[in-house]
């Protein structure tokens, strides 16, 4: 069964409407509802008076209209009578600031009072709900990425930074606290980075985003446990969000929920939000090691350069079987019915303001019979792929700092057009974390985007990688410095120096809108560098600029493999071009040759999903795709995956 | 008589100049000064201890120059001495931040320090110059506006919210507050909007602005009686601020004061200018009933886009006489003396810092004259008109509210375009108030831009306004919620859906710069949205975008008139050839046919005034009108106006 | 000798790498080294507890390598354990937020505990290392300049204001009090510019940044009197810092050091890399009366707009020998080695990240060489001059004021213009101070950008300069206010009136995107005004805008001498086009006639610098100076200098 469904929040409606929402759901085909997410202050009022009677009513509707429940841990936005009990349970920002009640995520994590309420009332629903036989999983939280700088949390820090570092010394070494006079000779001394005067140390910033995410997760796995002790048959979840700003690890996080589920929102209105479903998709698979759960994405809304973008007709459905086509046991929307008031009462809605006689509870009704049909599919095996591109959430973090050589450093960025690349040259791709586990798969070929950040092992593990066969693509930025910031001296990219046979003695960052050209027409922006090959053979060489006859792109014969270096910021067609050379030299072969440029195929199992994302018809072997729409297939043939 | 004069400041300068000031007055005509908005550290330079006799001199110099004064109270800038004794009476800032003394207007309404000391301030003031033979009109305060959120206000708000809503439970349902577990469950628990996490609730957010212009609206009636008592002859004003940033709701303040007086300064440079006055003078007069005074306008300045523009030869005198013409009792500037130093040392006034031997002092001169010879203008009636244009604070709060669909929306300029609009077709316009009172008044044509809060009672006067025979029409994101900001559900836009003969069931905010062309030729921009008709006729299809075929602009007869919907951001030009559609459906005529597109006639009584915004001379009639220049006349023929 | 060395902080490394720094720099010819700048952690790592043995054993092997040390005082970074033990020495922004340790100069330069702690720790290294053979100056602290509005900053401040007004009723009469009820009636009621409501008082804020400037000069001064006392014969210095955003008035502040030291790196990465290295260089000499020292520069990086620029090959060599052309005692870099870590990890260095065996090195090692030739010129007179432009910091601080007329004036733009302009036209160029005194040199020709504030006695000495036969140029702005920023009355620009025989009565600034077009073919943009002439010439007419026909630029005889006035901004092309006019009728004539417009000609004593800022190789008389290149001569003939 593929869950169909989404947040469903009775709570902000009259009793009378919750029959009606049972038979819409029915009609559209739903069979899942996360309940409870924000409903503390409905569940507990005040502190110690539960009110769960609105709440059983809730659970035995849905089961009686065959619907499942996620129910969900409230602990994500305490109500207004614990922020009033605790204020210093309250975030305090970098400036000192301590936030106020009146949003939703007021809480500092780090806070035993926080902590101890969370528990008390995860454990109440544990009692109440565990053996409710609605009950599908539990949803603890929500989207966790919370921020804190208060003293409770600087004690916190201090604790994980001894577990850490093991000793003062060891910080300072690590922390290069000898720099600007930072060398601490207590723990007192340390704090979270709050306000100050100029730049702030990296490793410490580093080590703080860290520290939160661990935290962050140590109030999961709290609740997790609790909940998993009330019922162990019952999987445990928490909903991972992705997207610009992301405060957790969520690699490191998968190994802690029964199941990978993920939030997800596209920025982009054009063939862009595709691309990102498929990226957030493939990453999020690669979190569950070949599995996942959409839990919320918008039915009809992208939200877009400060204005929302309503989906247009079928893109709902495109979207939804996206995410089911590449791992996702389901699709599943935030939120059910669109809200009369609240902070978010615009969001879009499977039920919106406008009623059910919608286009887009339309569509939800086609799409619930669509994905009914689909069943089956959620037994089968995720999509496979021989192209793997390397995911780091520190390397990421390490280049948000302040005083690096340029602004325009974009991990997140630099991770997404690779995989747009792929996803262009119609090549299925998986994610590795090179920086949680140094298992590089069975992957023909490899590209590494900007993993600023290399342990000595995540380094061994490359070389092996080549060595053994494998065809390694890495990009400027990779390798610089070991996982606590320090650079790897004697040029860059250190880490990757050897099997790339390079060394590169100068960065030239270069303001955006400066055209880079290389002499085989590629094109390139943002970044260039002195390289001086030690090895490698030069396949591209600047045709322009201050490194002009200089090597741009080069290509080590490493071992039984090859390691591809390239030294500035292509372009996306010209970085498309490179990683379709690279990939016929690594045998790699796309989903479906002689595929439109159009159409998106992904194969799961024994089904072929064919997405046209043109706006007129496409044709695939014998199958008509209409623009805008889809087609699923099981008979079709295609080439076999794996490394080539 | 018409007020001619402005701001006048003596205690920045030595006492010797004050003679020269009063005669240079007297040259120029000038026959009011507002005198005393900024002394109270002149007049009680430390706590208890008045310096009565500079003012004693200055009200009895002006006295004798034949100058009446608007005497003013100082609240406005509490002196140092209070603030450093009263650090509690200080503004605190969203974040938490307490302001400092330094600037003006530091001070927390709600204080009882401040309140206490502003009542014995005034007090002091009445006594002494309550039946002083120049006295005019009494002053209160300087631009009513200020802000606070610290505990004292957010005791005051909770007194208001309780009175407000009569209970929690009321307060619960009417905020929504079951999203994001909000729900209250003692008043203590609800505070100002201050720095939190996320989004706010956006009905707190309304409920505070609110409150806050109630909350000043105490202080301004607190002193206003205390004045009144002295001498109840004597009219007391406040000047009411316009512009893009406004704490208050000027229509219900309308109601407090003898006379609504009012500060404008245009922002634009070009021809923006003088259609900013005429909509600055026409919604002044609104809240008048008809009748106000222009109390402040800069002299020799525009400040626009972070530069002081200085106002061509004869601007001042054609802003000064288009106020005038619409409705003002006469014309008042800040200020009178430009000074050597302080925070506004640049801020232009009629003797600026080169002194009497200048441009603007020379056209002040020739200003004075033109407005002696119009006294008898003051007692004619204002201008009559046949349009009028909604106005409603609330609904432009909680329009700047963060979470809407688009950070593209803007109350105030929907509001101007439509002013502008019908001041380009040359019709004379006046405002209603659907939020502070349901009178619609006898117009033939009602034009509602972004109405976005409508009570029944409302919906229920423009209902009976059509059947009995209105024209009235509608923009989108009118109707869409109620006073309280929940939404009225079942298709936008709610309150309006039945005049109106339509329901919207999704919109689909654009990029500003993304054009949108209807099947007749209007063109758009920002905004469009999925309309149904349900009786309504279509009259323009979106001819383009992903709404092609689509209604755009719809009109329903209903009873005796009929409703207009406009659910796109039409261009200045498209709207202005739709509005002279409808007025020519209504019946409305210009003020006077044939005029050149650059003339603006106005008609106040028995004077027709004509201002030539070109630079070539203009022809109306047998009236030759220079450019830059205005000609006013008694006897030329114009068409009647009224309902048509 | 001509210094060259720069910033070592071998705290950073292991002690292994200390020797082969001390060998490398042998090898690059590097004779200084600026040690300990950061390194108070390290130095005294608890409260009391010094460790001094690293620092002996590296003054020991510098000098052992023959390498002198300019040994820094430390406390422009306390150590940890200080902002432990004494929260309240932490600097206090603006908006009340305490700062905290995580960065540098995290001090309250007011606190006392800071105070006593600096001394201590400057005490022991004086009393350690006066005397130490290495030592060859005293490089106290680092980069003077935070900023602190806490409360015992407040008390310094009132102490600083007693003195220079005196009284409190001097101070309400100089800070034009009156406006907006400011009037102090007690010391204790001023606190420095903190948040407030709006706009702040221009005087209050002048006299903080005065105030700031002074107590950063007590500190100073303090450890300077005690380095001297532990070994007269040393001297003591301190690196100013020349930018966008400086604290302290360094004209001042170079009566107090032994010789000026500066740090300096350009922003920009085109010509204007040049431009600015002699603007630089020209400023940092005048404030040495002829001598001084470049501290730092970045050996291989430009920062511009978000990004590092690597120096192109050769750019190095030609800015450090353009800042001992002008009159420099050697060339230093911040710093010899990149760090592993840090906030700094980035910035460049000699020896950068991939070590010796890179081009920055390779190029530090041949500019080693060249300098040791060019040691004689050490003892050789400073480039002469003919033509100064005026420097001060006040006027500076006076125009970063909010509520200008325009948030376009731009005091450092405008004095860089000048310089530029009489750079491009080939004139050496001093400058003056009149700020600072009163004396104006024996120049031919004084350009005035401006200058904003000027005292009576100022204005007197301009006067006597141009009546005694001196030509000066003044541009729009200066001459406006009183040193405490009170306007001159009766016309701009006020101090200037008389010798410029105009009267300014009206300012009119312009959008930088508007083109302003002079009758002489001049173009301008940002500022016209209306200009009256009384007495002067007309050398120039607005030929559009609304000041046509109305004079811009002006001709005064004046005594024996002449005085023009700039009415509007002119570009940088017809500036030139103006001063290489006023230059030919003062009598001034270029470094070298003939020369290409991309040959810069710098003459110290005996030797002429030639720099060819051009890529092709450029011909001046019979030597060829290779694009990008550097030809330094002894024996070409050139013009005498001085006034003509």
């Amino acid at each position: 069964m593929l869950f169909f469904g989404g947040d469903y929040n009775p709570e902000q409606w009259p009793a009378e409407i919750w029959e009606e929402d049972v038979a819409l759901m029915r009609r559209a085909g739903v069979n899942i509802a996360t309940v409870g997410v924000f409903s503390w202050s409905n569940l507990e009022p005040e502190r110690g008076r539960y009110e769960f009677g609105w709440l059983d009513r809730v659970m035995d509707l849905l089961h009686d209209g065959g619907i499942r429940v996620a129910l969900a841990t409230p602990t994500a936005s305490p109500p207004p009578w614990f922020s009033l009990a605790h204020p210093e349970a309250l975030p305090v920002n970098a400036d000192g600031v301590r936030l106020t009640h009146g949003s939703r995520d007021t809480y500092c994590v780090s806070s035993p009072a926080y902590r101890t309420a969370a528990r008390e009332i995860a454990g109440r629903l544990a009692e109440r709900y565990a053996h409710h036989p609605a009950l599908a999983m539990w949803h603890v939280h929500n989207e966790y990425g919370t921020d804190c700088r208060c003293d409770v949390t600087a004690a916190a820090f201090r604790t994980w930074l001894r577990k850490r570092h093991g000793s003062l010394d060891a910080l300072n070494e690590s922390w290069t606290t000898a720099f600007w006079s930072q060398r601490y000779s207590a723990w007192e001394q340390i704090a979270p980075p709050r306000a100050t005067q100029y730049l702030p140390n990296p490793a410490h910033a580093l080590d703080f985003r860290r520290f939160l995410s661990d935290e962050l997760l140590g109030g999961y796995i709290e609740q997790r446990d609790l909940l998993r002790a009330a019922n162990p048959g019952v999987p445990v979840t928490t909903n991972f969000v992705q997207g610009g700003w992301v405060s957790v690890d969520h690699a490191r996080w998968a190994e802690e929920v029964d199941v990978v589920a993920v939030d997800h929102y596209p920025d982009d209105t054009g063939p862009g939000a595709e691309e990102e479903t498929a990226f957030a998709a493939d990453l999020a698979r690669g979190w569950g090691g070949g599995s996942w759960l959409l839990m919320e994405t918008g039915p009809n809304l992208i939200y877009t350069r400060g204005r929302m973008h309503a989906k247009e007709p079928g893109r709902l459905t495109a979207h939804s079987l996206s995410y089911v086509a590449r791992g996702s046991r389901g699709a599943m929307y935030f939120q059910w019915r669109q809200p009369r008031g609240g902070a978010e009462l615009f969001h879009s809605a499977l039920v919106p303001h406008a009623g059910p006689d919608t286009p887009v509870f339309r569509e939800a009704v086609a799409l619930g019979r669509t994905l009914k049909n689909l069943s089956d599919v959620s037994e089968s095996d995720p999509p496979a792929a021989s192209v793997a591109v390397t995911w780091d959430a520190p390397s990421w973090w390490a280049l948000q700092a302040p005083g690096l050589p340029s602004a325009d450093i974009d991990y997140l960025g630099a991770v997404r057009q690779a995989h747009r690349a792929l996803f262009r040259a119609k090549l299925q791709t998986d994610f590795v974390f090179p920086g949680v586990s140094t298992g590089l798969g069975d992957y023909a070929m490899i590209v590494v985007p900007h993993l600023y950040l290399v342990s000595d092992e995540a380094a061994a593990a490359f070389r092996d990688y080549v060595a053994d066969g494998g065809h390694l693509l890495v990009t400027y930025l990779s390798g610089i410095a070991e996982p606590d910031t320090r650079i790897r001296l004697g040029g860059y990219p250190g880490a990757f120096r050897e099997i790339l046979g390079v060394r590169v003695v100068e960065w030239h960052p270069q303001a955006p809108g400066t055209p880079i050209t290389l002499d085989d027409g590629l094109t390139a922006n943002r970044w260039i560098e002195r390289v001086e090959t030690a090895g490698a053979e030069t396949i591209s060489l600047y045709a322009d600029g201050p490194l002009a006859g200089a090597p741009a792109i080069t290509r080590n014969r490493y071992g039984a493999g090859s390691a591809w270096y390239v030294s500035t910021g292509l372009t996306d067609d010209s970085l498309e071009t490179l990683l379709r050379r690279v990939a016929a030299a690594a045998g790699v072969e796309p989903v479906l040759s002689g595929l439109p440029s159009e159409v998106e195929a992904v194969r799961r199992g024994d089904r072929l999903f064919l997405f046209n994302h043109g706006t007129a018809p496409a044709t695939v072997g014998d199958i008509v795709v209409p623009g805008g729409g889809v087609r699923i297939r099981s008979a079709v043939e295609g080439p076999a995956v794996g490394r080539g």
